[in-house]
């Protein structure tokens, strides 16, 4: 491939959206740049990008938006869909609700005021994190610890990948009371090129 | 298939997230019981949804949540996924920028104070409409007339499915300014299954 055909991520230096696509392209040596922009040269390249959003992943040439319908496109192409069309449903339903979880992440960082901010976290750990992890556990137990049919699909990437960053908002282990999401996570994180990939990516606070 | 085994759609009696699954369903001609709950009946099977959440399909005895994710299964059964990965690639990347259009709308619903609900109402039609339906508009205008690959996909039935509950929230025409998106409503809303949907659904608030 050429160097101007060289796929690009681009998205803030953090995790967030941008580490589950980083996951799923360092499982499937997926060549990348992990193009990395501060809050001023995002407003410069805003206008340049789809909807003005980011992450963006230039491949082949298009410049691909929208984090989870990316995702998906990839993991389609590494066979982590499962094995039939209920199966890709089923990662699809785990996706969009670990999305609901996430809203509630979003909602409490971007809560201006220091005092609803801390209110919104303490209901994050005390009511909706173990809302969503049990059922998430539930799941997981009931496939053999994978999210879907007993096989490693997106829906585990996509979920340890989305992790990564509410961890370090809220600075917690959210999974120490759910054993087999850690296992789930262990799993994850020991696939040789996922390990290699965090192994050696930058170290950011979110 | 035995009424034991009908399918079944629950719900608020509302357009909201269900209305692109009922479109998805007429234009599928697949039988469906409509079932519409007040707030109160919902308080009392909530705990038997997955996630407390609606809307959900009873399909072929499974329980499917998530409203993205079983409008995605039903595409895929119905063929309306486009041509190929890229365009269906194309429908995902475009039904999840309809939803971050739909949470500007969600987060004026749920503002409390009406003044400032008044407020966002505004912005909403002098920012965020217009930038989303501009770029929906030139997507469409590529597109012959359709938002993926000039053929009918479920992305143009899951927005004019979404209007519905956008347009009656903000009592307005959205498109009135937007001539390609409003031919696209129009084909899709005399699709013969859709148009006998639309004539005989129950007139709701939202």
């Amino acid at each position: 491939m050429s160097s101007n055909n060289k796929n690009k991520l681009t998205y803030f230096h953090a995790m967030g959206l941008a580490e589950p696509l980083r996951y799923l392209l360092s499982y499937g040596n997926i060549d990348f740049e992990d193009n990395r922009v501060n809050y001023e040269t995002f407003h410069e390249i805003k206008p340049s990008m789809p909807f003005g959003q980011v992450p963006v992943l230039e491949y082949e040439g298009e410049k691909l938006f929208q984090s989870i319908a990316i995702c998906r496109f990839l993991a389609n192409k590494l066979n982590l869909c499962g094995l039939d069309a209920e199966s890709a449903l089923e990662c699809d339903m785990i996706v969009d609700t670990i999305t609901d979880l996430r809203m509630h992440f979003r909602d409490a960082h971007f809560t201006p005021d220091k005092n609803l901010k801390e209110q919104k976290k303490e209901k994050l750990i005390k009511e909706t994190i173990p809302f969503y992890l049990s059922g998430f556990q539930t799941i997981v137990e009931k496939n053999d610890g994978y999210f879907v049919g007993g096989n490693l699909t997106w829906a585990d990437l996509y979920f340890v990948g989305i992790l990564c960053f509410m961890e370090s908002f809220l600075k917690m282990d959210m999974l120490k009371e759910y054993p087999s999401l850690q296992q789930l996570r262990e799993k994850v994180n020991n696939l040789p090129m996922v390990k290699k990939w965090i192994d050696t990516r930058p170290v950011t606070e979110l």
